[in-house]
């Protein structure tokens, strides 16, 4: 795989588990970078030549365009070892990918948005009124993860899988939406098993 | 694959999806029927022995559980013509199933489960906030899929696969949701071609 492109948001984790996937896989990415803040993922040519949902992250290949980070992942990955053999087990790395994207993403991400790149005052109300139970399923989402990574080296079948790419990539960050991290310590021996693998590159990297 | 249990609550679009996956598969699976609405999946059996999440559905498979309705379709379809050949194709597919649980499932069957299940009057002022913003954001995912079938017979690879059943299953019942699914022909006439499939069942089946 060579020549594919990233249009990415650097800051997001959607596009960061992207590039932790591809150090993972040995693949070169080349980046391009939108200011999601101006809208230059809404303007007509974006929609129209790379994605009519108006969001990043894409990976453009050749003449295809492949929105969706956890897809994006997968395709990266398809045919490693960052997908463990067996039926149950993949499907059981994908629960967890599905997982992320409607019950931790959605909360813990937006949440980082919301404080950092909007700011609290800028909120509507309609957004204000949601923060308690994004709070709160935050929280959840966070036990759910401590408690599975009690027993636990890897979220699947005992090995590094994009599963844990892809729930690592908001989760570290967790503090930047004012979520206390400290408080879940299986979650922070497995982020330490992450960041200290050879091929890891960071968020800001 | 024999012996299987769907723990669900049959109006679920995400459980109807599972049993349309397992008829064009012709896998049989054992029906087992949860009252989300008297709290049957929040209880502390239910939490510790199917699913921490606390939500339907889960597949139980011998000793094992795999919750996420997509993750459980593509753990019975792994290996059937549902899933394209090929590394893009396969992964195209799970874009729009990773679409289907960010931009559709959360506008279009939440409005569905708070208008039918809950009834306006019984939402809270936060739900209620988030009614217009549901509103435009379901809109917006028909607009999306209409545009896509504008050319196209499926949603990927121009075959049939797990992305247009994951797709159908909130789509078909987008009136339930008061979304006027007329205004989207080329939805109607990809809607006409799955229900007329010799395999299909309905979601009353």
């Amino acid at each position: 795989m060579s020549g594919l492109i990233l249009h990415e948001y650097g800051r997001s984790g959607n596009c960061y588990k992207i590039r932790l996937t591809a150090a993972h896989v040995g693949i070169e990415l080349e980046r391009r970078e939108y200011d999601i803040m101006k809208g230059e993922t809404r303007t007509p040519e974006y929609l129209r030549d790379v994605n009519p949902n108006g969001r990043i992250p894409v990976l453009e290949d050749g003449d295809r365009f492949l929105p969706e980070s956890n897809a994006i992942c997968f395709y990266l990955a398809n045919g490693t070892k960052l997908i463990p053999d067996g039926h149950f087990d993949q499907a059981d790395m994908l629960r967890w990918m599905f997982w992320e994207q409607y019950n931790h993403e959605p909360n813990i991400a937006t949440m980082r948005f919301w404080l950092r790149n909007v700011g609290l005052d800028a909120l509507t109300d309609a957004q204000r009124m949601q923060i308690k139970g994004k709070r709160d399923a935050g929280l959840a989402a966070l036990d759910l993860m401590d408690n599975h990574l009690d027993s636990r080296k890897w979220f699947v079948a005992d090995q590094f899988s994009l599963a844990d790419i892809c729930l690592f990539a908001y989760t570290h960050v967790a503090d930047e939406a004012e979520f206390d991290l400290e408080a879940y310590p299986s979650i922070v021996r497995w982020m330490e098993r992450i960041m200290t693998m050879e091929e890891h590159v960071s968020l800001d990297d």
